[in-house]
């Protein structure tokens, strides 16, 4: 991964080694906008809320936010008042190096569940307040790995109201990665000008169609967390209506970069060496479609056959089954990309198994499947099950 | 695993080598009753069954039958009307060599799916029907073994009416193990003497709290099947009513013996170093308590961990988070058999934790969680997700 221009016009980063992950990684980062900032929020669906999700999502409600807060190392989830209250004193202490007030400081924590954070490593925020830059976006990327191998970023640009608007995101995944917010954090900034309700619908809907349809193993983290803070110093009007063409230009750039970020999350899933798309196709509702997508995605007899590029159409017309939608076996078409392999329920044998297993030798490729039920479709995309999965996991500590 | 004394009176037995699977394993086993026999069966719930499955359910609705024929290497599952022509030929073929009529033969298979079995290999049917034995039962038991490295058999003796009822028991499992019957086959056999309303009703309660609580990976095949057959020689008189005493006698002996199984199954999963049972407790209701203990029970993160011998309450409780069950993450207790660690959702301490890593070194535990909720309970048997388990599905075609 290069790297990748995070500079936003009003915001500045930085990240310096806290001590919290060992004594030489990055693992405390921060974000800061000159002004208070629009700002909406995403959070894990799940019923165990981390922490800094519990404060953060209090703290969005403003529609405002002007620092983002972060550590790797410990997830400060299940750690009970005294978790909360170190959140809350991390934040303060934050602001005060700032100066800013503290209401809008943002907090989250990617790591070990259920240790509690030393606050010592706090005593770290004056130099990292005092040093950020325009230029610290990467160090922030870097900061928020936990079994990453690579930081994940992206950036867009798009021309509205006769000025050029960039979005600049970076991201962490890796594992614990399943809908409805993998383990994953992911912060992006804007200079759009944007009205904070508005902002927030467009957050939703992009992560709805990007960040929610990944899975690296069907696991929700306790600390998911999608941040987006626009600075409005792009130049433009502030885009307050929800159906305007700019905020449909706004949308359609964020969409493209929550995707680029999100396809980056699972092809660096936990012990990756392959990107699968499963595209259900001919679904009788969207539902339907994204259930049997789902399915088969998280499949560990599919996401093994994928690690050792077998075309086992078998196993994914048996996760198919188990779905619990309604469909014909006796209709269904299955292809690896270009490559048939399935036709009417029935296998088209051994020319098209080789194709199909030739498309499986690629790092990236789409598994369609046709249902004939209808009209409906949904992509999910997920990585293989491969043995460093078992091997990070096994030893890594989450 | 020992040999297994399968002797039940009026039952006999025996396997061949037919080439299904290469030329030097058992891969085609026979069962036949000395009479029509009363007969049950509880097939997979994927919407994808294999030709025998679909044969099986309709030949099951008159509580008859005389035969049970498997074969291992193909599955005959997603083979159209070919397959299904197949899987009547082979019954038909069956029957001729028994002499029996052939609408009282069931028919097992299990393997890789999309193949068609070869009809030569149904020519060793007149030798295989020739050779039966009433000790032939290990035999067959060795012939429907796929990725299992066992045999996986038990035995009970149960006194009704004054006889010495016996049941016997074989099953295969291994992969596509998971609720609503596993990839798996069993076949259960009995002299009691039992009206097939009643040894329906007897097998089906069996299965919910046996096979169906079991899972390896999540997967559910395209052609489990139990089968129970009773031939009625033990010599008491015919149990009609599903309230007796004596179906009640005879429904606990079946349970012991299906569980049984189903924790051989589970013991024996693909790569499995570890057979944990979570137990759910102090739930809502029994609804409740099976999803939240299936969700940890199928949590790649969680079965991992156990390959690790870690005691990663952590991701247990992220598991729970999501699992769609309502409860208070600070009410949870978490122990691994008698070493408690988690206390009103709060880690106990490195001492806690030391001695919940030593349960985790043993090769059966038991995952307590108690929620706080309320009275209900379930217990789900899974084991651990190793590197065996991705090298076995990497290289396996099933």
């Amino acid at each position: 991964m290069a790297e990748c221009d995070l500079r936003v016009a009003g915001f500045r980063f930085g990240a310096v080694k806290a001590g919290i992950r060992g004594k030489d990684r990055l693992d405390l980062g921060l974000i800061c906008a000159e002004r208070p900032a629009s700002a909406a929020g995403v959070f894990t669906t799940n019923r165990v809320k981390a922490a800094p999700v519990l404060l953060d999502q209090e703290r969005i409600k403003s529609g405002r936010a002007q620092a983002i807060l972060v550590n790797s190392g410990i997830a400060n989830a299940c750690t009970g008042a005294q978790g909360l209250a170190l959140a809350r004193l991390a934040a303060g202490k934050a602001a005060s190096a700032l100066g800013i007030d503290e209401e809008l400081v943002q907090v989250s924590s990617t790591g070990v569940i259920g240790q509690q954070l030393d606050p010592a490593c706090f005593e770290h925020l004056p130099r990292l307040a005092a040093n950020l830059s325009p230029e610290g976006g990467m160090e922030v990327a870097r900061a928020i790995m936990t079994t990453d191998t690579v930081p994940k970023t992206a950036r867009r640009t798009v021309a509205i109201g006769g000025a050029t608007v960039t979005l600049a995101g970076m991201a962490k995944g890796a594992g614990m990665i399943q809908p409805n917010m993998a383990t994953m954090l992911a912060y992006i900034l804007t200079d759009a000008a944007v009205a904070p309700a508005v902002l927030q619908g467009l957050l939703r809907a992009s992560v709805a169609q990007s960040f929610n349809r990944i899975t690296v193993d069907g696991d929700t983290s306790t600390n998911d967390t999608v941040l987006l803070l626009a600075s409005g110093q792009a130049g433009h009007s502030e885009i307050t209506d929800p159906a305007s063409p700019e905020a449909a230009r706004l949308q359609a750039a964020l969409d493209d970069l929550s995707r680029d970020l999100a396809l980056q999350i699972v092809a660096d899933g936990e012990g990756a060496t392959k990107l699968a798309t499963i595209r259900v196709e001919g679904a009788p509702s969207e539902a339907a479609a994204e259930q049997a997508a789902r399915t088969v995605a998280n499949s560990p007899l599919v996401k093994t056959a994928f690690f050792g590029q077998d075309a086992n159409w078998g196993r994914i017309i048996a996760a198919l089954g188990r779905s619990g939608i309604e469909f014909e076996p006796d209709q269904v078409d299955i292809a690896f990309d270009q490559a048939q392999i399935v036709k009417s329920g029935l296998w088209l044998g051994p020319a098209a198994e080789a194709a199909a297993t030739e498309v499986l030798r690629q790092k990236a490729f789409t598994v369609h499947i046709a249902l004939g039920q209808g009209e409906a479709a949904c992509a999910i995309h997920t990585c293989d099950l491969s043995l460093d999965y078992v091997k990070i996991n096994a030893d890594y500590r989450s």
